[in-house]
């Protein structure tokens, strides 16, 4: 670090996006995009006449946008906040609600690494609470009403989804904490808690169009909750960026909504290609989690992970695999097209031949 | 504010950006976009194919980009950042490198409203610099080495710019302390000081895509400074939102970068116009300050600002009015097209001919 950054950064440890790499042309399995481009929709809605209107600012209160997520969900403008990305949203969270005295945090010691990244950097107190042995996150460990929580639902690199009943459970028992549940894979087969945000007022839903809506290079991302705390989350946003969301994401958010039945059918897919891979994986021996996400988390029993991500890669073929002990046997498997899954089967099948010779 | 909010927040005044009324067509002269759209490249870059891969995530290390900037302005590739907007880089200036104990920062009273809202944001100790009565920056005033400081250069809303060598006796004096010059307007006539940065390991030039370039939609700004500084940047970047400039803003900033002679040539114009629209405004009784930026900072010896401000509003010309005491009988006058320019005077004079009656 430079000599001038503040003491408190010294020792931040940035969040470490997927790799990138440009030496080959791979098949792109580490990131959890979707493999479908946007629908036809977006494409005519980003015209030469809306490029050509760059010069002047966007909307910063993003009504339209606002207006099309809040029909589709059935709730009220007041309900919707949108930002540069869910990313932006989950910085905004700690920054404008947690601390280190009476809004400490909690979320699973296996979930998406960029919450510890945002407790550290705010200054957050955070607890991580263990997952039971399959990886499954047990709901009894966040009764206590103590700290504000933040779970991936489905959890992230595991896939694995609470039912919406069970994080009622957990709102119930919270009701002087805020419950943060991010939905980013949740159009893969799991249940949207959107609906309880009528109901508590500690609950914020945070979901994002770079999945399921297969918008990724477009940064977008929208939270739902009470009035209350949307009208905080702008307050923080009109205190940073207030022009965070560009024009062309603006209409081609708009459009997706519309077209809401081509990514409901892409997301039928890529449960079905989801499916598939794991079987086949498992009938070479893998052990995966019950995924209700866009990926498979998975452990070969047969080639430890880094092997594993490492020969893939070689061989063209992209996962993401994370070092940290509980789950570096396993790989985080991005669910693709049928063509991208048949590849990766494949490669890993060679794989596995060649460890056996 | 809501129940849940960290208390720190509950005094916070977020910032006003520029209102964007829609109950009718307005002649928009109060956030200071340029009239003219981007250039060819850009309308070309942002191609149905590019739309087509937003499903994938823009390249977080902004290579390209970077690059394009690093040679434009004769710098390494490790001397630029690039984020959503300059508002965004400043942000991150603000939490990076100003604090409440040894890291305090001063800027002038008068300037651009959110480095305010940063400081308090942040929880920054900050002083307010007033400037001379011709609104001009008296450089004496920041000799100390006691805080960083953040100079709008040329500053806003008065567009009277600091010379190079005025900005360099600064640097001389401060060298334990950050300089940011904020050089949002600098390409309407103003010496830039990014060849500085080669110099001095404690400035900041901060720049955007949103006024010269004609990309205020697009949300594009970047800054130059030492490899340091740019990769503390980078890290608070990497710790908060690592996408967050998207695909398509990405190709249009590179090629708004090669079609330099382009808005070189509307920034000609947009100085033809306001030296134009001052001289007729003066003519009218205005003073005005030497502005070497994209506005117009008026007052008129017959009508008081507020007042001419409504009255322009309710014929369809939109300025840029501000309530504070000392500067609210002042409008900012966005330079637009020769066109526009005309519709103001016109109406300035129909109002003026009126209140005479």
């Amino acid at each position: 670090m430079g000599r001038f950054i503040n003491q408190r950064f010294k020792a931040l440890e940035a969040y470490t996006p997927g790799e990138q790499p440009r030496d080959m042309q791979y098949v792109k399995l580490n990131t959890n995009e979707s493999p479908f481009p946007p629908s036809k929709g977006v494409l005519e809605a980003v015209s030469e006449i809306e490029v050509s209107k760059l010069n002047l600012y966007p909307d910063p209160t993003c009504k339209e946008l606002k207006a099309a997520i809040a029909e589709y969900y059935s709730v009220g403008l007041e309900n919707v906040f949108v930002s540069n990305g869910s990313d932006d949203i989950l910085n905004f969270f700690f920054m404008a609600f947690c601390d280190s005295v009476e809004h400490e945090v909690k979320f699973p010691s296996i979930s998406y690494g960029f919450y510890k990244v945002y407790a550290e950097l705010h200054g957050v107190k955070y607890t991580l609470v263990p997952l039971n042995d399959d990886f499954s996150i047990d709901i009894n460990d966040y009764m206590g009403n103590d700290a504000n929580i933040v779970i991936a639902n489905p959890n992230a690199p595991t896939g694995i989804a609470l039912s919406r009943k069970d994080v009622e459970k957990i709102l119930c028992k919270n009701k002087d904490k805020l419950v943060l549940i991010d939905e980013a894979y949740v159009d893969f087969g799991a249940e949207s808690c959107i609906e309880l945000t009528k109901k508590y007022d500690n609950l914020i839903v945070v979901c994002t169009y770079s999945k399921s809506r297969s918008m990724a290079g477009a940064r977008l991302g929208f939270a739902i909750a009470n009035e209350e705390l949307i009208s905080d989350l702008e307050k923080i946003k009109y205190s940073t960026n207030p022009y965070n969301i560009n024009r062309l994401t603006m209409v081609a958010g708009i459009e997706a909504i519309k077209d809401a039945e081509y990514y409901t059918d892409n997301c039928k897919t890529i449960i079905e290609n989801r499916e598939y891979t794991s079987r086949m994986l498992e009938e070479m021996g893998f052990s995966t989690t019950p995924s209700k996400a866009n990926f498979i988390f998975a452990k070969s029993n047969k080639i430890g992970g880094e092997e594993l991500y490492l020969k893939l890669k070689s061989r063209g073929v992209l996962v993401r695999h994370f070092s940290s002990a509980d789950i570096c046997e396993y790989n985080r498997i991005t669910v693709g097209t049928k063509e991208q899954m048949d590849k990766l089967i494949t490669e890993v099948r060679n794989i596995l031949k060649e460890k056996e010779c």
